[in-house]
């Protein structure tokens, strides 16, 4: 059985959800910098008063509105594919990180963040623990799973395995040093397969 | 035979080589959105339009800077070590990035301008042109002794291996995801060794 949100709540989830894509929005169209509280309030259609009342500055509402891209609407993190093919399916997720990285909608927002977290080591720790911890550990089921399946070095160090595989694409999507396209991804694969390969 | 400099150009070069100082100084103190042209001239004992002679913008003062950080006075690019003993030459050198990366002198300067370049194409592009294809062409030229000496797969692509070894410590570098180490370094010799080894 469903339980049936009385009207305020359901208005302020409303707002609440304005209020982040009117975030993304102008990060993409204006640049991090020249977004404004007010800016945000006009687009989504509220108050600046209730911007301030959920979150207590610009960087705050960015950060939410990049989380809010990555889990679903439930705030779980999604599982890792497990077709029993770890290349295949380590393919499958590099090159979905791939294509949503060419998606400036996508993009542009996370870029904004970034820059945020390399000069707020506070901000840096909350997205760790918030997002990419547990990101990391439901790809790291996964890389278990292979371990079981005598896929990988059962001694492979995963978080180490995790960074090879990432950071190379991380590194040219946030400086631009080279493109990012599927081969680059399913390059990324195979070197980390023979490097954690048992 | 060396030939005197007249004495303006002296007092020019000294003049450059404060503000680029300053310049680095100001930015470990203040970090990169409080400086100002104006409290570089009042650190370096110049007048502004000294600096604007040389310099059209902020970020174009903090590029030179940082320039100056890896480049030896005559502009060059230092040549890796070539002992003939691959895994020890490679682990020299990402023992001195992490040592480089722990000094707040050296990485802070570096940290704004990469958040600078992460937010602009252009300068990206000329940090890439004027900085990295040099530093990255030098140490492709040891791994393709390596390559001649049998110690690394013939085929291996360079740019990758390069990628593979440096960016995850750069990832951990700016977004302080996890601990800077020698052993940290040694790993990631390791597993590009056991990735594009023959």
């Amino acid at each position: 059985m469903v339980t049936k949100k009385p009207d305020a709540t359901r208005r302020s989830e409303r707002s609440r959800r304005a209020i982040l894509a009117a975030t993304r929005e102008l990060i993409v169209e204006l640049g991090y910098a020249k977004v404004s509280i007010d800016a945000i309030a006009a687009r989504a259609g509220v108050g600046k008063q209730t911007i301030y009342r959920w979150w207590p500055a610009k960087g705050a509402v960015v950060f939410d509105s990049v989380l809010e891209l990555s889990a679903d609407p439930s705030g779980a993190v999604a599982a890792l594919p497990d077709t029993g093919d770890l290349e295949a399916d380590l393919r499958q997720v590099l090159r979905a990180t791939v294509a949503e990285f060419a998606d400036p909608a996508f993009e542009a927002p996370i870029r904004a963040l970034n820059t945020e977290i390399a000069n707020d080591p506070d901000l840096a720790a909350l997205y760790r623990e918030r997002l990419a911890a547990p990101v990391d550990e439901a790809k790291k089921d996964r890389l278990r799973s292979a371990q079981r399946a005598g896929q990988l070095d059962p001694g492979a160090d995963l978080d180490l395995l995790l960074e090879v595989l990432y950071a190379p694409l991380y590194q040219r999507w946030l400086l631009r040093t080279g493109p990012l396209t599927e081969s680059y991804a399913d390059a990324l694969v195979a070197t980390v397969l023979k490097a954690f390969g048992p």
